[in-house]
């Protein structure tokens, strides 16, 4: 009732609907973004179904606050991630796009 | 090169990924319990591609901490949502099983 | 070596820390935002040493993404909650001040 | 009306309160525990008025569910950081004791 397909567009979903409500509120600043990207592929990277991911913070959107960092929004991130569920593979982004971070998928095959 | 199916099942993904992760940790007790399933299903209606939704906190695993009342955790978890693309729909499910919070595609048509 | 008083405020802020980076993201609307208040003050109310809270979520500024509603971010909030430890209170405050989501004791006594 | 010492303790109580419920379901494991440690005490150290922070997480209690990693939560932390307002400061920790994790004050002078 349900193909491989469907799955992995399913882990995929999963996986970044959860990164983004983790991630959200977190304070960065264009000195530690490198280490929360890792962090964040890494975290990503430990669940099932996932076969790789890269993360990229816009540091261009890091206005530092009156004390000298940010906090991660929407609009910073930019996501691209693999699933694979059988022989299924599924391939999706966040990205922010007309004032919204969507995420949508980009193949599956 | 995506179906309608494969799409209500990542948008079904999204909701449950994020709604773990986004309520976990929440401090909740028995008298409030029901206001908090109320308060996630409001929250997920509100996103897009969401048909129903219906959210139960297990009431047996609020064991009070020191203080009287219990966090949320994975466990407590008994979730059953359902996303529409176009004409075609996805259920899908939250709830503890073999030691883990699964979540699964219950059927796509 | 501590005071009550400080230690009232110290419980202070763990409810303001605690609660912004729980909500923060939260989907809400200006159809929702009451229902949420009255979450946010339920759930901090379970907490130790809170004697009462005030959440405001300011509707100005949920205005509707793409898909009809906003995420809860610092700008929002307009919180005023009391604690008391042995016969010491402490009130303080999360308002947006100066472009910050700022956290302050009003006063300890 | 409040003292600098009150203020130490109130701010070394939002970065907690925030900490834990920031991190609390972040997928971990003992590989990328170490990692995720640093990631906790750079996002903290951005923060104003911290002098220092040592996060441990316990990776005896980092038992893998059945796809192998495991999830932050708040009996794992041990936390010890230092906050400075004006010349006072202060000391406060966050562990794991009689079944919860609690935050105090070690001291303030």
């Amino acid at each position: 009732m349900t193909t491989d397909r469907e799955r992995a567009a399913f882990e995929a979903g999963i996986k970044l609907g959860a990164l983004y409500h983790q991630w959200v509120g977190m304070p960065v600043s264009r000195e530690t973004a490198g280490m929360v990207e890792r962090a964040i592929e890494k975290s990503v990277s430990l669940q099932p179904f996932v076969t790789d991911i890269a993360v990229r913070l816009d540091a261009k959107l890091m206005d530092p606050n009156p004390f000298g960092y940010s906090e991660i929004r929407g609009a910073m991130f930019s996501v691209v991630m693999g699933t694979k569920v059988g022989e299924a593979r599924c391939r999706a982004s966040l990205a922010f796009e007309g004032d919204y971070p969507l995420m949508k998928i980009l193949e599956c095959d």
